[in-house]
């Protein structure tokens, strides 16, 4: 059942043709030539901040930068003591990324206000419901600069950490120096934070990142959950030796034994459900074409739907390589990097996400997919201090954090309207 | 059957602590503080040709250096028309070597002069053979600066590449320049070569740079031959995607194909006899932690007794590495960046190194180890010109380019005996 006012196509479609011509606009803001990289605290942040607010301004929002670089616009509630549902996604990027992650959300959620508003006696627009609706723009969700993700809706949820202050970028510059120099105070950081009361909940729509939609020949999901992840750099330790005088059996060929455990974790994580874990770095020492390698470096990327699940597949892990660095004998340690405990959707945000994509479809979708994102989101942080809602974009072939990722037009189209509804059902909800 | 003059114990010991005394001189030469780095054209090298110059002048040798910078040192037959035998090895280094591997042969060919030389009427030292000795440092073998191993015996073999010239060090010098700033002319380097019929053959003494036999427990080995080398730079292509939202369907992870390979060059070569292959460099592309890597590249070092062997060996590989990388959908390419031939020692060579070995212990090793060296020497740059003889010196443990490298004293006395009879039986053979 439609709970929209408005529901004509044609001016769904234009707001998708808008979103498309938009991120097509923020793919233009770079640090680098013919590539899109936009980074937290650059000049290409503050660009596409300024862009995002003026149309968040012609949508009839409230535009303010917060104390962390994120970009917000406000629809107000007929009480100003009202809390607010925020609806968001992030302008950062990846480095040599596609056009629509994060991006895509940020701008349908100003097009959802669009649909929304309604406009009071003094002629401002206002939130309809028994809530105020926030668009964020969060300033940093990959991590691309500092190695460390989520710093813009970390400091939305209150949990920014001041070690962070002396992460530093790939040219040293630290995230101390590096607010400054944007015209931040890091002293005021702390501004940036909401209780919990202040927030309704937080609903985001973003690209699956993933090939699932696809795959069913569906355009839109419910998020069940953000994946648990833990990230691990691993050390491997043999003996470095000539490599024409040592024969096989006095070798601990350091390399090897990385080798075996890159390929074990996959076979593990591959019987297993919703469990993926991802060697992406890897190096041997000393590295040379004549010398038995004497040290191997690997990371390790571990997601999965459940903690426990994944910090058992951790353990099974950890022991098969006791196993093979046993037979080689090769020492090896890990050092965990990182660790993000599962986030859970709410139901009720899944519920009136789900609503929203069946009303959406004037009846076309009677049970939407519902998927665990694999990806992490802003969500993740924003679970420590409000319910989480998601609506994924169908992603042709998953193509993500590449220059060939995309999302249709008609996809968009179908997406703000689910996400409109959804936000129109929440405000239908007894309080 | 002994042949020399002389074989007082203690005056083969006292050699031999020179040699000893004289490796620790030479260790203190160095472009590194607290490590072992002599590289060709170097400052060091320079140096460590003076110190040679001078031992050998005391052991009576006319000594000049060539156009290749490799130091010379004459032990003039009567004729001087007569053909010369070449012994010797090489001064320079890896980075961060040990302190014997080719400098222990140089050492040792001026103590067999030393033990083997006449006056003669004028109160000059002779050659008592039909030969002349000529003590030969060279001045690279292991090739770290320019990355193309032996360039002294090379030039010394006439084997010069005038493509070599533009090859650059890691400061970007090129050969050429390096030969101007060492006081060396470019123009004359084909100076350094001998015509096959000036020398009898070559002589060479060397740690093995294995473990053989330190664990047969027998202080010297005849060598058989010098390893067939083949050198591959190979590259995997697959796909960079998302680690979060690619499931395992649809990776090609480039790092799982390295690494498959990796292991598939191990099991194969280890299947074989006197086959040894060796992954030293691997790197994996993006090489970020939550990237499924697009790319991998890595080097394979591949050694053999026989090139038809060694050459089935790459095939076999290659076959793996087509059914690996298709299973995953990777391509694959292999760019070889080096070859060399077996190089066989000569009979009659191995014959007088293994009586030399026989006779310089008294009787006791009436079978002396034959080996085949997997690691390269200067006689795979001679045997183009000239018969090619080696003497393998115990090595504890195997451990060689790395500061652990040993040799014990005893071991050098027993080798300087065995190199000097079996100059002696050299002389003693009917021309």
């Amino acid at each position: 059942m439609s709970r929209l006012r408005e529901t004509d196509p044609s001016s769904l479609h234009a707001a998708a043709r808008r979103v498309m011509a938009r991120c097509d606009e923020l793919a233009g803001v770079s640090a680098d030539d013919g590539a899109i990289t936009r980074v937290y605290l650059s000049p290409e942040h503050a660009r596409v901040n300024r862009l995002a607010a003026e149309w968040m301004r012609e949508a009839g929002l409230v535009t303010r930068q917060d104390a962390a670089g994120n970009q917000l616009g406000l629809l107000p509630a007929a009480d100003p003591d009202a809390p607010v549902l925020m609806l968001g996604s992030h302008l950062d990027t990846v480095i040599d990324a596609g056009r629509y992650d994060g991006i895509v959300g940020v701008l349908m959620a100003i097009e959802v206000v669009r649909l929304l508003r309604t406009v009071s006696d003094d002629g401002r627009a206002r939130s309809p419901f028994p809530f105020g609706i926030e668009v964020a723009a969060f300033s940093d969700e990959e991590g691309t600069r500092f190695g460390k993700a989520l710093l813009g809706s970390s400091a939305v949820a209150g949990a920014w950490d001041d070690a962070w202050w002396d992460l530093a970028d790939a040219d040293g510059v630290s995230l101390r120096e590096a607010y400054r120099e944007f015209g931040l105070d890091p002293g005021r950081v702390g501004e940036a934070a909401r209780r919990p009361g202040q927030l309704v909940g937080y609903l985001e729509a973003h690209i699956e990142q993933g090939p699932e939609l696809d795959r069913r020949g569906e355009p839109l999901a419910v998020v069940s959950s953000i994946a648990s992840a833990r990230r691990f750099q691993l050390q491997v330790e043999g003996e470095a030796r000539h490599a024409g005088g040592t024969p096989y059996d006095m070798r601990r060929d350091a390399l090897l034994g990385a080798s075996e455990a890159a390929l074990a974790v996959e076979r593990i994580c591959r019987g297993e459900h919703h469990i993926i874990g991802t060697v992406g770095q890897f190096e041997a020492f000393p590295g040379a074409v004549n010398v038995v390698p004497g040290e191997a470096r690997f990371s390790l990327d571990l997601r999965g739907e459940f903690d426990a699940r994944r910090d058992a597949v951790w353990s099974a892990i950890s022991r098969e390589l006791d196993a093979i660095m046993g037979r080689r004998g090769l020492r090896w340690t890990a050092r965990e990097v990182h660790s993000a405990p599962a986030v859970f959707c709410a139901p009720l945000l899944q519920d009136v996400v789900r609503e929203g994509i069946v009303a959406g479809a004037d009846g076309g979708a009677a049970a939407p997919a519902t998927l665990f994102s694999p990806a992490g989101h802003d969500g993740m942080a924003l679970g420590a201090i409000a319910d989480v809602g998601m609506l994924f974009l169908r992603n042709p072939d998953g193509v993500s954090h590449h220059p060939d990722e995309s999302v249709a037009s008609a996809d968009v189209a179908l997406g703000i309207r689910a996400l409109a509804e959804a936000v129109a059902h929440l405000g239908a909800e007894p309080a």
